[in-house]
C-alpha cells in the first residue's frame, strides 16, 4: 500500500489492479484508514485519469451486491440529481417516464443539510414504504414498470465507508472521487443508461458551469468505459425549483405537476430529463418526440394514474394523492413579508434550504428527525415585482418559535433591483 | 481538524496554535491517525514555511520531557549525523571534543537497514551501558564532560508516533517534516548549539547537494527561531567512511583514530565537525584554532584517555579499549577478491551497508538481533589500483553461509575505470 500511495503522490497512473487492491483492502479492513486517507489526499493533488476513475468506480461498484435487472425487458434507465433545494423531480419524473413505457429503477436517498431527499418526501404519504429487498425491487419493476426505494445496505459498502473518511479528511472535493461515488451507486443498481441532473449554483454543491462540465465529462467517460450510456443535463440551482420546499408541500406540488398545472420550471425540467430518458431507452428518436409523449402522459392522466399506482403498490394511501389537501402540514403558519420594494433579482436557494431545515423540514445530522409537514411556499420568485408588505413566503412549522430561526436565513435570501433582472435559463447545457 | 487539513490542502499558512493543536491532539489520541495522515500528505504537496516548520518543531519538542542542561556551565553543543555507512564519527568526536574542554551531550540511536547506530557500536565493548535517566545523564556530563546514551522514551513521543505514521503513508520525504523530526529531538536534549552532518550520496537518504542545502537552510532557520545556533556540514557519502563497517570493527577503527592513526577521511571529518563544535561553544574563535586544539588532544593522548574514561563511567571494560584486538569478531572470515583490474572509480556505500547487514551487522527490522562481531573491512577504496585476484574486502560472519548473501551486494559495489578517477571532496559545504 505504501508503494501505491507513493506512486499516486508522485503523479503516476495507477493500474486497475492497484486501485482494486486499495478498495477491497479498505472494505475488508486489511488496509488501515490512515493509509487510505493519505492516498485520497494524494489523489486530491494529482488527480486520476479517465481509466483510473473508471477502475475506481468499478472496484467500488463490486464491493457489495449488484442488482441484476436483466430479466426486465428493454433498456433500463436511471436518473440521478446531484441535489438542490425544492428538487421534487423524481416524484414527477418516475411516474411520468414509466407511464410512457420506460421502466424506471430508482434507489433514492434522504435529506441532509439544506437539501431534501426523495425518501422523506414519499414518506409524507401515509403508509408509503421505501424499504424492499433487491428481489422485491426487480419484481415490482417487472410488473409495474416502476419502483422507488431506499438504497440497500448491501450495495456499494465501499462508497459509504470511503465517503465517511473523505468527509473528515478534506478529500471530498475531487472530481474523480465525486464521479466514482455517484456512478458506482448508479451502476450497482443495474441500469443500462443514466440521466444525471448536474445542478449548479447557490443551492448546489457545484458552484460553476466549468466544474459541472468537468464532472459531466468524467462521468460520461466512466459510463462509456463500463459499457453504459450517460447523458448529463447541467441545470441551474440559483433559486429553488418550483415554489414548495418541505416534504408534504413538495408532494403536493409534484401531484400538481403530474396533473398538468405545476410550476413552469419544474414541469420543463421534468420534460427535459424525461425526454433524454426516453431517447436513451430507445422509446423515441428525438427529444421533441420524447417531450410530446410525456406531455400526452400528463394530459391524458396516465402519469398521474401511474403515481397513484406506485403509491398503492408500496403500501401508501392513494386517497392522499387524489386529495392532496389531506397531506398534513405543520400546525403553525406564518406569512413572511417584504420590507423592500423592487424586482427580485436573486433568491438564494441555500438560504431557503437552510430556513426550511430550521422549520423542521430538514436534518442537521443523519440522526436528526424531521417534521414532514414543515416547510416553505415561495410566493414570489426571481423576476417578480414586490411591494413593501407583500408576502414573499408562507412558512409552516410545528412550533411558532422556529419562525424566528428561519427568518435569520430568509432575511438574506431575497435581493432586489430596480430594473427587471434577466433570468438565468434553467437548462444550461446537455452533454453525452 | 478538518478545517486545518483543508487550510493546508489549499496552500494556506497554518498558525502556531493550529500546528500545536494537531500535534497535541495526535499524541493524546483525540485526533485520529487518518486525519493526521491526510494532513501530512497535504504538507507533502503544499510544504511549510520557516515559521510553520519552527512551530511544528516546537510542538513536537514539547510533546514530552525536556532535558534541562542549565546547571552545566558553558555552551552545550550537540552533534547529529543524518546517517551513512561506516559512520563511527560520534565515537571519535565525543571524547575528542570533551577532551578539548567542551561538554558533549549526546543521545544516539540504533542501526536500521543499511546504516549502523552508535548505541550498537558502543555495546560491542563488553559492559558498556547506554541506558540512563535524564538525571544521571546531566550528572555525568557535569562531572566528566561527556555522556552518550539512548534517547529517553519520554523525550519527543510525538516524533516516534509521527514518524511511524509517515513511514507507512508515503509522507517521509518532506523537508519540513524531516527537519522538525531531527530538530525536535536535538532541542529536547537541551543543547544550546548543534552541528549537523548532512550526508549526501549513494549511502545517504539525501541524494543531491541541492536537497541537502535546502534541508540545511530550514534547519538553520528553525534553530534560529528557537533561539539556538546551528552549523550544517554537508559531507559526501558516496563510498563508506573509513575502512570498517560493522560494530566491533568500527570501534576498533574509532580507537585507531583517537590514537592518531585512523583513516584520513574519518580523521578529517572529525576535525572538521569538532572544529565547528569548538567554535560554536566559544572554545576558540576560528576553525584553524579548533582543528589545532583537537589535533593536540589526539597527539597528547587526552582524546583517547577521555574515551577510556567514558567507557569506564558507563560500565564498560576499558581493557578492550587499550587492547582493541580483544574486541570479539565473528568466527568466519572470507576474503572477497576482485575479478577485474583497474582503478576503483566508485564504491557504493549502499551496497556495502546492505552486504554488512546481511553478514549480521545490521537490522532488517527494529526487532532483528544483530551480530556485533560481523562486518566488513574494505581493503581498497575509490582511486586505488586493483589487479585481478586482489582482496577488495575482508568479511566477518558467524555463519559461512552468509558470505554468499553478502556477495550479491558486493558484486555491484565496486566500479572500475582505466584512468585514475577524480575523488569527490569529503566536505562539500558548510552553512550556518
Amino acid at each position: 500500500m505504501v508503494e501505491i500511495i507513493k506512486k499516486k503522490r508522485d503523479g503516476e497512473v495507477l493500474t486497475d489492479g492497484e486501485i482494486k487492491q486499495v478498495i477491497s483492502g479498505f472494505v475488508a479492513g486489511t488496509i488501515p484508514d490512515y493509509q487510505v486517507s493519505a492516498w485520497l489526499m494524494a489523489i486530491f493533488f494529482q488527480g486520476m485519469n479517465d481509466q483510473e476513475t473508471a477502475a475506481l468506480t468499478d472496484a467500488m461498484m463490486r464491493s457489495g451486491d449488484l442488482i441484476d435487472l436483466s430479466e426486465i425487458p428493454g433498456i433500463k434507465v436511471d436518473k440521478h440529481s446531484t441535489g438542490g433545494v425544492g428538487d421534487k423531480t423524481t416524484l414527477v419524473l418516475g411516474p411520468l417516464v414509466a407511464s410512457a413505457g420506460v421502466p424506471l429503477v430508482k434507489m433514492s436517498g434522504r435529506g441532509l443539510g439544506h437539501t431534501g431527499g426523495t425518501l422523506d418526501k414519499l414518506e409524507a404519504i401515509p403508509g408509503f414504504d421505501v424499504e424492499m429487498t433487491a428481489r422485491e425491487f426487480v419484481e415490482q419493476v417487472k410488473k409495474y414498470g416502476i419502483a422507488i426505494c431506499s438504497q440497500n445496505e448491501k450495495l456499494v459498502p465501499a462508497d459509504k465507508k470511503l465517503y465517511a473518511l473523505r468527509d473528515v479528511t478534506g478529500t471530498v472535493d475531487n472530481i474523480s472521487l465525486i464521479a466514482s461515488s455517484v456512478m458506482s451507486k448508479k451502476l450497482a443498481c443495474g441500469a443500462d443508461a443514466i440521466v444525471i441532473d448536474l445542478k449548479v449554483g447557490d443551492g448546489a454543491f457545484i458552484k460553476t458551469i466549468g466544474d459541472a462540465e468537468k464532472l459531466a465529462a468524467i462521468m460520461i467517460s466512466t459510463a462509456r468505459r463500463m459499457g453504459r450510456q450517460l447523458t448529463a443535463v447541467i441545470t441551474g440551482m440559483e433559486e429553488p425549483l418550483g415554489h414548495a420546499i418541505g416534504n408534504a408541500l413538495e408532494v403536493r406540488e409534484a401531484i400538481d405537476t403530474l396533473r398538468g398545472h405545476g410550476p413552469a420550471d419544474l414541469t420543463n425540467l421534468c420534460l427535459e430529463l424525461g425526454g433524454h430518458m426516453l431517447v436513451l431507452a430507445g422509446r423515441c428518436h428525438t427529444m421533441e418526440e420524447g417531450r410530446d409523449l410525456l406531455r400526452q402522459s400528463i394530459e391524458n392522466g396516465s402519469a398521474f394514474n401511474k403515481f397513484c399506482e406506485l403509491v398503492k403498490i408500496q403500501g401508501g394511501d392513494a386517497d392522499y394523492v387524489t386529495h392532496p389537501q389531506k397531506l398534513a402540514l405543520s400546525g403553525h403558519v406564518y406569512e413572511y413579508k417584504s420590507s423592500k420594494r423592487g424586482y427580485i433579482s436573486h433568491l438564494g436557494a441555500m438560504d431557503i434550504g437552510l430556513a426550511s431545515a430550521k422549520l423542521g423540514a430538514g436534518r442537521e445530522t443523519k440522526e436528526s428527525t424531521i417534521d414532514l409537514g414543515a416547510g416553505i411556499i415561495l410566493t414570489k420568485k426571481v423576476g417578480e415585482w414586490v411591494e413593501v408588505g407583500d408576502t414573499l413566503a408562507v412558512l409552516y412549522a410545528a412550533d411558532a418559535a422556529l419562525f424566528a430561526k428561519a427568518e435569520e436565513y430568509l432575511r438574506e435570501a431575497w435581493t432586489f433591483s430596480e430594473s427587471c433582472p434577466e433570468k438565468m435559463p434553467l437548462i444550461l447545457k446537455v452533454m453525452s
